[in-house]
């Protein structure tokens, strides 16, 4: 759940009507208090023919990769996949189709086993929205709790998604990225862990750069971050060349990894998780009382790139 | 929250995981159990340039109208909305469209006391897709409890909103139904009464005669309905010539209306409600074993309009 910053700020002067309202808009999803056990989450992504797949993608990548941004936002505040309901707007009805995007969904439904509780079909141009619901289990992590000398860690490798996109034209360096772009492994057990201790969270779905200033700014800190630290794929300085690696590292959305902040003490524990989960965990900088400072070769770098906006990037 | 059937089947196969789903598929909305207490109803509905607003709507009807069919499916349950998420794609990001946009839906957030609690937005052809939580209050209502004897009642007047349509290139005529079509009323209050006792309803969305054979597929009856007794404006007949008046009664959607079924015992109760509430309230027919009949002039009609089915009408 990503909205601009316009309609961040329009949505927030709204009034709330309603008490149980834990957090309204700004996190990756709203949090709601329907018992006084538990604690829900919520969250709704729309997936277009152009910004989120390409005409190339089967029916199976695009039902695949609808959901698992849809996990990857309830797995960045610390919960369980639960729910899930389906918008599809279609240019045409075709059980055929239908199937085989049910197929690709059907691999994250069953591993997370969520259910798929109400639909809405339109007749237009394909768009498919999908509202999701999880449910508390440890401690619900939102963007805003980063405190002052916390270390910042990402999950796996960064970078793969927009390396991908990048690679198009080359089938070698293509097939060794294109898993993460088409197929990204939403982190929900990793969320589950880190919400016992993590003081925030965010996944990385509009880059790097922009992921973690909305991690400083939510929280009212800094950030001083080594760029030298982001963990990549063996070969990535192989295929993608100099001048790309920052729009990729930084800029480059979509890799659906974890950037998450915690205290000094945790770093046994983070270390224990990693090897359980087999989930490569990488400490990349820690957190400052502000801005955003990055560093390469040991000296202060100036970053160009600002991150996905979908009303100004092509 | 309306699936044509082929999806509403597939959806139907699909595995649920999760023991708290009280109604997944085949509703106006889906019923979840969150606590001992009180069960939520889930919507979800897509809102189209063409299907369900034209180029000639301002930006607060398209703000007041898609927020108001998802309430409408709210009321059909019987039951009261608290919140909304916005997933909206726009063709570009204006704040004024976006404020315009919002002081339409403004009217029925206020009456409603409903709250929006989260939201996304993708650049793209203009498309909005509301998901609503309400909550029961009394009992909640299916489609799917009609029993055999039961009276059918409908709210207000029908076939308003298609008459405006018909009514296009007419400014008297249309003038006299565009706020049908354009600014429907959810009937939240009214569905919230009847909820005390009635068997079954549903909004008028798709026309009454598809409507109507969703109520009794689901409760497994049949209906017999005089066509006489369907409540028209006063000056409907003058505006809608003889052969369209069929269409807009019973294939004609988008009344939103409820259609809902009582055992004769309420009678009296329905009239009593009818006037507190100011809404007209009228019998048009009751529950049979089996069958789709229609009465007209005391004769048996054959009725030749299908309802609305977004892959298969214009």
């Amino acid at each position: 759940m990503k909205c601009e910053q316009d309609f961040v700020n329009f949505l927030e002067k709204l009034k709330s009507y309603n008490s149980s309202i834990i957090k309204g808009i700004g996190d990756d999803c709203s949090v709601l208090k329907f018992s006084n056990k538990s604690k829900y989450v919520f969250t709704t992504d729309t997936s277009l023919l152009g910004p989120h797949f390409t005409r190339d993608y089967s029916p199976e990548d695009i039902g695949y990769k609808c959901l698992a941004t849809n996990i990857s936002d309830i797995a960045a505040m610390g919960c369980e996949p639960l729910y899930a309901m389906y918008a599809l707007t279609l240019p045409k009805m075709s059980e055929s189709w239908l199937k085989r995007f049910y197929k690709g969904s059907q691999r994250l439904l069953k591993k997370h086993k969520i259910s798929i509780v109400g639909g809405d079909t339109t007749k237009g141009p394909l768009s498919i929205t999908i509202q999701m619901i999880g449910i508390q289990k440890h401690r619900i992590l939102m963007r805003s709790g980063a405190k002052l000398g916390d270390d910042i860690y990402v999950s796996g490798t960064i970078g793969n998604a927009r390396a991908a996109l990048l690679s198009r034209k080359n089938p070698t360096s293509f097939n060794y990225f294109k898993k993460y772009l088409i197929n990204p492994t939403p982190r929900v057990n990793l969320g589950l862990e880190i919400s016992k201790f993590a003081s925030s969270c965010i996944d990385i779905s509009d880059g790097l750069a922009k992921d973690l200033k909305n991690i400083v700014t939510s929280s009212n800190k800094g950030f001083k971050v080594d760029i030298d630290k982001i963990p990549l794929r063996t070969k990535f300085n192989q295929y993608i060349s100099n001048k790309n690696i920052e729009e990729c590292i930084l800029g480059g959305g979509e890799d659906y990894e974890l950037c998450f902040t915690a205290s000094k003490k945790n770093i046994n524990n983070i270390n224990d998780i990693s090897n359980r989960l087999k989930i490569k965990i990488t400490k990349i900088g820690c957190i400052t009382s502000e801005g955003y400072n990055y560093y390469k070769d040991g000296k202060a770098y100036k970053v160009k790139t600002k991150g996905y906006d979908h009303f100004r990037n092509k």
